[in-house]
Parts: C-alpha cells; structure tokens; sequence
C-alpha cells in the first residue's frame, strides 16, 4: 500500500490464491488490516513468478522462521539485478544468521544489493496513514538513497544508513526487550519499571551490536531507540501482548494462540542469547525473558530476579 | 515516604500549617497524593527551622521558578555540612542556571554537597511502591554512595554517577519533550511519531548536553532515555498532558489551569532554548514547542513544520 502510494507499480505476492483475489477484486484484506481499503492499483498473485518478473526490487515479510525455505522456492524467480530488501526483524534459529545474511545465501545476491527497512512502524498505524519514519540500510549507500526515495510519501519519511548489523539487530533485539516490557506490564509495575527495562535493553542491545560490529549511532536512532520505544509503547505490539498474557498466567502456548500472528521475539530471544554467547556479551533481560519461555521459570521469579540484580554503577 | 521508608528520620516542610497538621494527624496528603496512606513516622512542619535545624541532607522539591526565592527565604537555617539534593526538573529564566548553580549561589555550598536525584520516578507509582530505578549525581562520587545507600529500599533502587551537568538536563529537557510528544497523541498522530519524536529528543537533549560539557552515556541511561521514556509514556506526567490538551484546542492558560501543577517543560523552555543559543546547538523540537507557548504558532503549523523538515541522513 505505502509503495503504490510512493508512485510504484507493486505486485504483492500471497500464499493462498482466495486472498489475493480478494485483494484484486475488493481492494482488502480482512484477515491481517480489517477495515483498511487498499489502492485499487495493488495488484496481487498467489504465483511467485507473476510478483517477481521484471521486479526492479523485491521486498520481503515473512515470519523470520520461514524465510530460508520460501527464499529456497522462489530462488529461480528473483531477477538478477534485482535489489533484494528485508523487512523481517529476527534472528535465524541454530544458523543465528540476520536475515539479510540468509537472503545472501540462500539468493546468491552480493551486499550491495541487499537492503533492510526498520524502524518505528507499526503497520496498522501506517496502513492509516498516520506519520512515521524509518531507516532505510544498505552497505552501498546510493541503493539505500533510491530506496529512499522510492518509499517517500507524504505520511512517511526514510533515512538512509549504511550500517545494516545494526539496523537488523535493532529490529531483532526489540522484540525480545518488548516481551520484557509487556510482562512488567501485565504485572503492573507501572511506567518507571517500563522505562527502567526500555533503558536497560537499549544498554543491551547495544553492547551486543557493538560487538558484532554495528555503529554505536544506530541503537540512539530510529531503528534502535525508536523501534524499541513504539513497540513498548503501543498496545498494537505482538511481542508487547505476548508478555502481557503471559504475565496474566497464560502459559506459552496459549499466549501464542491469543497473538495470532508471529511474535517474532519468542523465537528470537534463543538466538540472541546465542548470539551473545557467540560474542561473550551479557544479555541479561534476554536471559530470563527465554528461561521464562524455554526453562519454565515462573514470571515472579524472573522479575524478581531481574530486579535484584546487584546495584552497580550505571555504566 | 521513600525516605522514611528507607531508614531515615525524616522531617517534611510545607506551606501551609493546615497541611503539615493534616500529615501529621491523619497521615496524608490528599491535594497532592490522594489515596496514599503516609508512614506514621514522617513528621510534617510550616516552620523551615523545625525542618532544617540538624539536617544532614535537606532535600528540596519546589517549582523550578521559585527556587531562588524560597532558598532565600531559609540560607541562615540550612546547616552548614548539610548536602542540599535537588529534585528539580528546570532551568531558570533569565539567568540559564542549573538547578545545582541556583543552590550553590544562594547558598553558597560548594559543588561536593550538592546533589541531584533524576530518573524515570512518577510520583504516583512509587507511592504506591511500584518499583523504580533512579540516579544520584554528586562531583563526589563518595557523597552520592552515601545517598544511594540512604535512599534505597525494596522498591527503589539509586544509581551513581558523577555527571551532575548532565543529569540536571536530561531531566529539564525531557519536560520539553513531554510537551511535544504529548501535542503529538492529542492529534491522534500515533505512537510511531511519538517515538521519532522521542528519538530526535534524545538527540537533542544529547547535543545541548555535549555542548555543556556532560558525558555522553547519561543520556543513554535512566536521567536521561529513561526518565524520556517515563514521561512520554505515562498518563501521569504533568507536561503530557499539558500537550495533550493544546493539541485538543485548549489555550495555553487553560491549559495550565487543567493540570493544576506546575508544568515545568512550560517555563523551562524558553530557558532552554536560550541555553542552546549561547551554546551554538540546534534545538528544533524545543524551538517549535516554545513557538506554540510564546509565539502563538498553531498546533497544526507547527506540526507541519516540524514533519517536514529537509530529510538527511540521520546523524
């Protein structure tokens, strides 16, 4: 919707033929934007080869999970000039590959032209229009400068970066410190714990990004800073929700299934953690959001936990 | 309350001898702390000599404006080896001084006995024993161990640090950005504005504080991304709701009628614009804010200049 809106001949791709023929004919989609009208010029297939013949860009939203086995089926679709650009925000399980990692791979498709967009964009409020910005990534900063204007409307603003590891792990890590977020939440320990956890994770995930590389500025932007406080902030968050119900007593499963969608944090926290371990980086808000999902640590045990954490110097 | 709660003999001064007496009889406060159950223990007084005679530390929490004038009124009461800790969260019109520069003046205490306590600490939450994390700052780091220790309970755990310039403005600058954010939900803008909003005040807070000689992380910490975050999130501060009701058509007088006390971002900003032109720092939210308090810019202008401003890369 946003990239008709920049002025762009887009053809989206869905798994099943049913919702992209309802896209095609009543320009909406009830299942994941109820209420939202999409352009009439959004074209949509549920054939892979009809979204990416002659695409200049491709762009890609799956579950981070996921995305190794359908880049594995449309390998032989993508055009070969073609700029490859991630929106997914997670960590690959055992590989612990970003995803742009994994589209290099998997695609063949050098770094130059592999881009990653994050930011503080919850969908639901973009799909209304409402004004948001973000940071476009790419190590060749002129693909990230025609990406930028390729994304521009009125209601939505892009910046450019060349630091991709940190743009990606800012979008990976917050997930992880909203579930924090959404549990001190559910328990109701108010705004300052909330901000006590937000201050805390941007710490954490900065010290990781640092050690993998990332500049320091980027976790004080957009895709680091403001990523993580709309995430934390708004009620729209997945993750947010899924620390929420967990810490209403909904146990791991249950919290999945009231979530709908992929909260990709869940995942995610093992490997971050991993990641951290790989680096020698203490995550410690990592550490017990994933003894509560993995370890079967009880919710008042971990905050207790992490709240007695010996007072130190802040830095 | 936290104070007594933490170990200390506490003594409470206030304005009025009704309230004082009401504090000390039925042990509570119900103009500003409505529904709190006070500690027995803390004693209440109109008399600044009850209160101040033996004090080892007089710690002072009134309107940024009235500083100087009420200090005036109690330099030959304050002890002489007493440490003064501001909770003060302004800068004076007219003069630019720090809260910490307006106590040393008036009452000419060197710089080792004075102290600021700054962070993510809404009033409310901690009343109600909410957990919360804060910062002391004192140049000598062995006054603020001292009142780390005498401030720490259960729910309430102080962290150190030295940079006393810098977290004075974090908590200053923060009311500003409150205001901001705060125009921004009364418009329905959405919470990914906010925190682009959030994200460039960080920023800006931080420029202004480098300009002044602050350190560089105190920004990233609790006085400074956290207190931000705090602020901009919860119902409960004062400079977001005064944001709020501008943006739902109030005036500026009505608005402060509306929030009963005392808004400090209001005054503080013009302040801290000036602050930033002796500094040569660019301060464009504060700008736009200050220009909607004092220039009589619409709301719907200013937003509009603010979104539009030339893209560049982020830093």
């Amino acid at each position: 919707m946003l990239a008709v809106e920049a002025g762009n001949d887009v053809v989206l791709w869905a798994r099943r033929a049913a919702l992209a023929e309802q896209m095609n004919t009543e320009h909406v989609n009830p299942d994941y934007q109820p209420g939202v009208q999409l352009p009439e010029s959004l074209r949509a297939t549920d054939d892979p080869l009809g979204a990416l013949r002659g695409a200049e860009a491709v762009v890609i939203a799956v579950p981070a999970q996921t995305l190794r086995s359908n880049l594995g089926q449309w390998r032989e679709l993508v055009p070969l000039d073609a700029v490859v650009v991630s929106l997914m925000k997670g960590v690959e399980l055992g590989t612990l590959d970003r995803m742009s990692q994994v589209i290099g791979e998997v695609l063949g498709v050098p770094d130059e032209r592999i881009a990653v967009v994050s930011g503080p964009n919850l969908a639901r409020e973009i799909a209304r229009h409402q004004p948001a910005a973000t940071v476009v990534a790419c190590v060749d900063e002129s693909v990230a400068v025609k990406l930028q204007a390729a994304l521009q409307t009125r209601y939505f603003r892009p910046y450019t970066n060349t630091d991709v590891v940190g743009v990606e792990l800012g979008g990976a890590v917050k997930n992880v410190i909203a579930l924090a977020t959404g549990i001190a939440d559910g328990l109701d320990l108010g705004h300052n714990a909330q901000a006590a956890i937000i201050t805390r994770g941007l710490a954490e995930m900065t010290r990781l990004g640092l050690a993998m590389g990332a500049e320091p500025l980027t976790f004080m932007g957009l895709a680091g800073l403001g990523d993580l406080v709309a995430t934390c902030m708004s009620p729209l968050s997945r993750n947010r929700t899924f620390g929420v119900n967990l810490a209403k007593g909904f146990g791991v499963d249950e919290a999945a299934a009231l979530t709908r969608q992929t909260a990709e944090g869940v995942k995610s926290s093992t490997a971050i953690l991993e990641l951290g371990r790989r680096h020698a980086v203490d995550l410690p808000i990592t550490e017990h959001v994933s003894s509560v999902l993995y370890d079967g640590t009880e919710i008042s045990e971990m905050v207790a936990s992490l709240m007695s954490r010996v007072a130190k110097p802040e830095w």
